[in-house]
């Protein structure tokens, strides 16, 4: 077996969702949704299947969707994408990671990332040869690093790997941090990989601005997005790549090889997805917003610290409070089997255990579900 | 970009597709059927996407299909499957191939290779860091180059790959074929990667064996298949590995990071489809043998030297009673432009360019279009 992968378990996600599964318990660990996302959007994803969208799309995608994708970009952020050069549709945001890492990392590159990252990132820089460099946004504070993260770029730094709004946190980076970023990104002539998965998901009147947005970065970001997560439809696995035309052309190399293509049936109802009116991604905001809400009041009721989120599906909380200084993979655990509540260590985001004390719930559940998550609680505590 | 990566173009399937569309030509390059698969199972992937199929399915796969999976390989195969610890569905085959080398291999590695081979084997072994042992399949007689595959076995080999029904040439490696592959990868304590896409492509009353049943093999063998190709529904990149348990659970931490899963309304017809009727798989080869015997006579009328395709969408020609001494690429290009008709070189099939005067037809494609594509070949020849 690899050494570098099978240095890693069965990624968190899956070990908790069978152990919620074991043991009956209220879910709130794996990001997903449980309600279906938009029916016309499903709706034209059959029809896809009834009436001819079923054999191999072109390998970087359906030109609808990927005209779609640059007229998102447009609409959302200003951009002026080329569809047909500066966008690849993947199977999935991990993919498209998988993708940038993989096409664009050369062994010896030294790659920095910010903790907490989704637990594919690391793995795939390895894999590609190339080493490592985290900074971490930490309690109490959460903020960016900022001299860590100057110190962390240096002569062989190819590439940075962030995300914001960010997986577990809820952070949404400022304006001033990503301007900060940029700047180092520029200084060092390096590549930002900016997982946005999230771009739709933010709350309270923000707005999510792409890295890829500020001054001389659009030449060197690579811009992820996911269908799965814009949509309430996390099964789908529809990501997109946007990046300037020689950095997609060595993304499109790598695609090819790990994929290849993504259902065409599933694009087209994406493509649709993406020109609904602005009015379906304020809904959605304002929906999770108030879920958010919800939850975030019964976590407090029931008294975990809780963070504040500005976006993502994700709330976390320091378990403190309630249990003093304990293991968060273990209060994970035992929160599943003994309160019925899964919810996720704040340890699996960061490379090394010693962020020990938080714990990530989701929201992005129906109300009854929460409040049945929160009564759970409110008994067990 | 990464250099191993960067230095591979855009895949032939793709190139060709889009010289195809652009010159209005038929397109017997990138082989996918021109009809739709079973309806009913198209149905069942609709109905998912309208009750309920559309989150995160489980990284492996869901029951349904995974049992599915081992079902068919024990009626078709006699195998014995356990489908929670050895079945992985993937998003595609492709996917399958990049998860088996960057789960199993480590840089220096070697691995033996026969071609002709698919574009993505060489380009993912070498991202591994691992070390390709070319032997060729090559005219006039298309024989495993046993003595060729017996030295190319070393006391470093970790893996070969292999591809039965084999593209662009339609063989089906023999029995005996099997046990001399079978015999040398065992006395080198190897892994082989098997991909049978075509498991189902079979003609004329023979069958598929999988190296995985030969004596000794099934704990060394990872068995890639597509229901893509078995289902006539290239575009669903739905695809799946059986391995022996602790292999199953290295390709799991690969797959985990490349694409996590893979869409769960596809996944639930295609367990569907793998238990219908023995009459389904019996039909889809025979339609295609007779669409290959329509091409092949047709081909042959024409003026080519035709290769016996024992399996798979394919025909290989040789060009030369034609055209004599030709490039193949650049007659896979004229004759796009200039005929109509779109083949592939079988050159993009090796890694060096001597073998030049070989192209590739599907015949996967209804009549009316096989006929077609012959009329127009032969008003230009
Ligand atoms: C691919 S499963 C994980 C989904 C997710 O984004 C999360 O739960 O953090
Ligand atoms: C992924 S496109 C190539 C499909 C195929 O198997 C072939 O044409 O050989």
């Amino acid at each position: 077996a690899n050494q570098i992968l099978s240095g890693y378990g069965t990624t968190i996600f899956t070990v908790m969702s069978a152990l919620a599964q074991e043991h009956g318990a209220v879910n709130l660990g794996q990001g997903f949704p449980d309600w279906e996302g938009p029916e016309e959007v499903r709706r034209i994803a059959a029809e896809g299947l009834m009436n001819g969208y079923n054999q191999y799309p072109p390998m970087a995608g359906i030109p609808e969707l990927r005209r779609a994708v640059a007229a998102h970009d447009r609409r959302f952020y200003g951009m002026d994408v080329d569809p047909m050069r500066e966008v690849i549709i993947t199977s999935g945001a991990t993919e498209a990671l998988a993708a940038s890492l993989l096409g664009l990392l050369n062994p010896g590159d030294e790659v920095v990332l910010i903790e907490p990252l989704y637990d594919s990132y690391l793995p795939i820089v390895q894999l590609a040869g190339a080493v490592p460099r985290l900074v971490r946004v930490e309690p109490p504070l959460w903020d960016l690093p900022r001299a860590a993260l100057a110190a962390a770029f240096g002569p062989k730094t190819r590439m940075l790997v962030m995300n914001s709004p960010m997986n577990p946190t809820g952070k949404v980076f400022s304006d001033d941090d990503l301007a900060f970023i940029a700047d180092l990104v520029k200084a060092h002539d390096a590549i930002a990989v900016c997982d946005e998965v999230h771009e739709h998901l933010v709350f309270d009147g923000r707005r999510h601005t792409p890295l890829m947005t500020l001054p001389g970065m659009r030449e060197r970001t690579v811009r992820i997005g996911s269908a799965g997560k814009t949509f309430s439809l996390t099964g789908w696995k529809v990501g997109y790549l946007v990046a300037d035309a020689p950095i997609a052309a060595a993304l499109g190399r790598a695609h090819q090889f790990l994929t290849f293509t993504t259902p065409p049936n599933l694009q087209q109802a994406v493509a649709h997805g993406l020109s609904m009116d602005r009015s379906y991604f304020d809904d959605l905001a304002a929906g999770l917003a108030a879920k958010r809400d919800l939850l975030s009041d019964g976590l407090r009721r029931v008294g975990f610290d809780v963070l504040k989120a500005d976006g993502t599906y994700f709330i976390g909380a320091d378990i403190r409070p309630l249990v003093g200084e304990m293991d968060d993979a273990e209060f994970s655990r035992r929160l599943t089997i003994e309160a019925g509540v899964t919810c996720l260590p704040f340890s699996a985001f960061y490379q090394a255990g010693d962020i020990r004390n938080f714990v990530r719930f989701c929201f992005c559940k129906r109300e009854s579900v929460l409040e049945e998550a929160v009564g759970r609680l409110e008994r067990f505590f």
